[in-house]
């Protein structure tokens, strides 16, 4: 048969199209859902069937998705061989994992390799996900998960005995700490190649916050040459293929809305030493809309971090942190970014909660240096940033990555204002990340949400508790309605 | 936007399709693998969206896949809103159950209502079935999963008080009884309206052998009419829309092979509950290379079966049988058929163990009749069977649902020879199935194994050991490797 691109974007699956009158599907009994392998000399690709009818394909084409035909790299009309493949063999790994079998390095090994080389489909994928996430992963199985995905990725060099890195879990909007860690850390002159992720399920992620500043899309040699002078930077690490495995997991995670202990460990370690990372803070903000609810959690998951880390060859810090309400003030890209600016910038109305976690933060980090005596690290990060050398040094990055003007917070505008007088005691996390989603973040890089009262302050009837920003009226109307319907995301007594 | 449909056969599963360029994927930041709400008036869908190119869809058209366009019920081009959806409420059941929580009856009805809805992309579907299949379900969760599965349904009715079933939960080649029991108990005189399925992942199932018959597509009036003159019918239950949630989730549970004690429970019984079914015989056959592989696990399921039956009202005998190896000779439709007729005709040639175990099996059956002593139903199954009017029942029955001329073992035959003298001592029941699927079976109902040894038999060097039978070279050769790479599918000591 003959190969056709089909233009269809089946994020990151193999989906082969056959007619439906085809002597395949007719007389072998090809039907949709199945595997299917196409070959062509040493080259093989394995995808899902879908069956289509006569007006996608001629007679004797075999169709591949976008993803397929790159992958298999070979011009349309190429002669191809079609055929039932052998069965995924870690499949039957997935299968003992769902029984309850602790699995072995190799097994780990054999799963991640087939998850990468797209050989499964999304129910497999699903199975896989899920049996992790539900039966406990022993610690080592975590390790191998580890392991095996940065075996199957790049691994960036830096030519530097430590290099630095900093991680949060997530899971408490406006808590944009990078931009603020990096610059301090950078300007202590540690190095700090820093790559981030772009929002997956909250309002804005580090490289949507940066974006807004300057452009995130680097190549290795321009991170290179910017850490080289800077010691510095902040990219997208989706531009790189750093633990690929787990790019490809998140894509079933999100629907689902899970974020395992074990996957959510194996995915940040295998990222954090893909990069090249030797030292590496991590960040778990405790509270009751955090991702982790009590501190006996985060001391389990701490150990779990300090177990996996250790033996990935990695020097890690854990900090339990204040999540019971929003860092900052802003939530969404532009507004968090303008949170970041004042604070860098020493403006009395920088927030200041952001400012003091972000100092903390980077001392931490800084006492990562031999040279460092324990406890002295977050006096430096305050002397580097009042003296004004931090903000100078995230405008060297923003300037060496490729400035552009600042993306301004949403035109468009509403406030939600108390409706009775009292003090704030409660923000509810994952409401306002909600409610910033609706109103465009991230995609509108200026939308979302500012905090004017944060819990403890005291407020007035009908004075306003926060803003809403919008590109588009809709959904300034959107955001609007899930606070009319929400109000406990805020609470006044 | 306007409807337009897109000939995509994605397995019940509803997809929709934007153009890259569209307003709503720019815009509204609508991705692949997102959710989508489809609305016009009080008709709504929600599908999966895959983003395509201007080869598919002009501008202002959102594309519906053959399964969502048949679902939305509107012609193409009706105008139509398009939205994100409010997250299905029941995923987070699911995802209370990956965190090991035991769910209600009421959260089993939302989770299937929306499965049955087709609110549920694979993903989700997938990460229910895993969920289930991995944290054990309590006994009243299974009872919750059927009864909700049997509500989602459509119920036939039968006019009679009693109404009797059997079923095997599989895993035994060639075990086609019921064509045996079904002709025995309706000639005894009990009700017998039997709905069997196709094969889902062996080389037959009895609607596959019975349809080398006759047909076994009937609508409910036929069936009903042919119950009330002949007390037993064979069609195939796909027509009804029986348990319909379960059709959908056999669909994510075919790929992954896995057939969690739960799932398989709950979907087998509320098909005979659907069906009308008052007392069903459960076959469980055990061995090492059946399904249940010990007694323990077996007696385990047996109570399962049992708490779960007489809930929901039923009145349910197990019987634990001999699953070592296959039952019968022929493996594959028209073979199972010709083994079947053997029994029937009295023919000595006949399979003795296909014979007992069919008599074992009707016998049983027959003492759900309260006239029956406890003990008795055998030698009236046995008297029913050599009287002939067994056979003459299953021919009026054939006659009635559409006879046509019967499917013959396939044309094409090699025979695999035993490599050295000795006695059989094993035969490994799911590589003798995978070997007959290689060879065709079920798609050429004439494909398949006649095994002309079996456990216990005396064979010679260079005697035929099995038949491979094929309708096509290819497929006989693929058969044939396999028997070469597998040996031990058949063990001669």
């Amino acid at each position: 048969m003959r190969i056709k691109p089909v233009k269809i974007d089946t994020y990151r699956e193999n989906v082969l199209f056959l007619r439906k009158d085809s002597e395949l599907c007719r007389a072998q009994g090809f039907a949709a859902l199945e595997k299917v392998e196409v070959t062509c000399g040493d080259k093989t690709l394995v995808g899902v069937l879908d069956v289509v009818d006569e007006h996608f394909l001629g007679h004797g084409e075999i169709g591949l998705c976008e993803y397929a035909f790159k992958r298999f790299g070979m011009p349309a009309g190429t002669e191809v061989e079609v055929r039932h493949p052998e069965p995924v063999r870690s499949v039957e790994l997935i299968r003992r994992k769902i029984h309850g079998e602790v699995l072995k390095a190799e097994d780990y090994r054999y799963i991640i390799r087939d998850i990468v080389e797209s050989r499964y489909s999304k129910v497999e994928l699903t199975a896989f996900v899920v049996a992790c996430a539900q039966g406990s992963m022993e610690r080592d199985e975590i390790l191998y998960l580890c392991q095996a995905m940065v075996e199957q990725g790049e691994q960036l060099a830096w030519g530097r005995e430590m290099v630095v890195d900093k991680h949060c879990i997530g899971g408490v909007p406006g808590n944009r700490t990078t931009l603020i860690v990096v610059p301090i850390v950078a300007a202590y002159g540690l190095a700090i190649p820093k790559t981030s992720s772009r929002a997956i399920t909250s309002p804005a992620g580090t490289a949507d916050t940066m974006e807004v500043l300057t452009n995130v899309n680097l190549t290795l040699p321009q991170m290179q040459e910017i850490v080289e002078r800077e010691s510095g930077c902040l990219a997208w690490g989706g531009a790189f293929s750093l633990s690929p495995a787990d790019d490809i997991i998140i894509a079933v995670e999100r629907p689902l809305n899970i974020d395992a202990p074990g996957q959510m460990i194996a995915s940040i370690l295998s990222k954090k030493k893909a990069a090249g990372a030797t030292h590496v803070l991590i960040d778990i903000p405790v509270g009751p809309t955090a991702k982790v609810p009590t501190y006996d959690r985060a001391v389990q998951l701490r150990k779990l971090f300090e177990y996996v880390g250790e033996r990935m060859g990695m020097t890690l810090e854990i900090m339990l942190t204040d999540g019971t309400q929003p860092i900052g003030r802003g939530v969404g890209p532009a507004l968090e970014a303008r949170d970041v600016l004042q604070v860098l910038r020493n403006d009395p109305a920088a927030p200041k909660d952001l400012m003091e976690k972000g100092l903390d933060l980077a001392g931490r980090v800084i006492e990562f240096h031999p040279a460092v005596k324990g406890g002295y690290g977050r006096s430096l990060a305050q002397e580097i940033l009042q003296s004004g050398r931090a903000y100078d040094k995230l405008m060297r990055i923003v300037k060496a990555q490729g400035e552009h003007a600042p993306v301004e917070p949403g035109r468009l505008v509403k406030e939600a204002l108390a409706a009775k007088a009292g003090r704030v005691t409660r923000i509810e996390n994952l409401k306002i990340a909600k409610c910033a989603k609706l109103a465009g973040a991230p995609v509108d890089a200026g939308a979302g949400i500012d905090l004017l009262r944060k819990v403890g302050d005291e407020v007035k009837a009908g004075e306003p508790l926060y803003r809403i920003h919008a590109e588009e009226e809709a959904d300034l109307g959107y955001a609007w309605d899930y606070w009319q319907r929400h109000p406990e995301m805020v609470t006044i007594e």
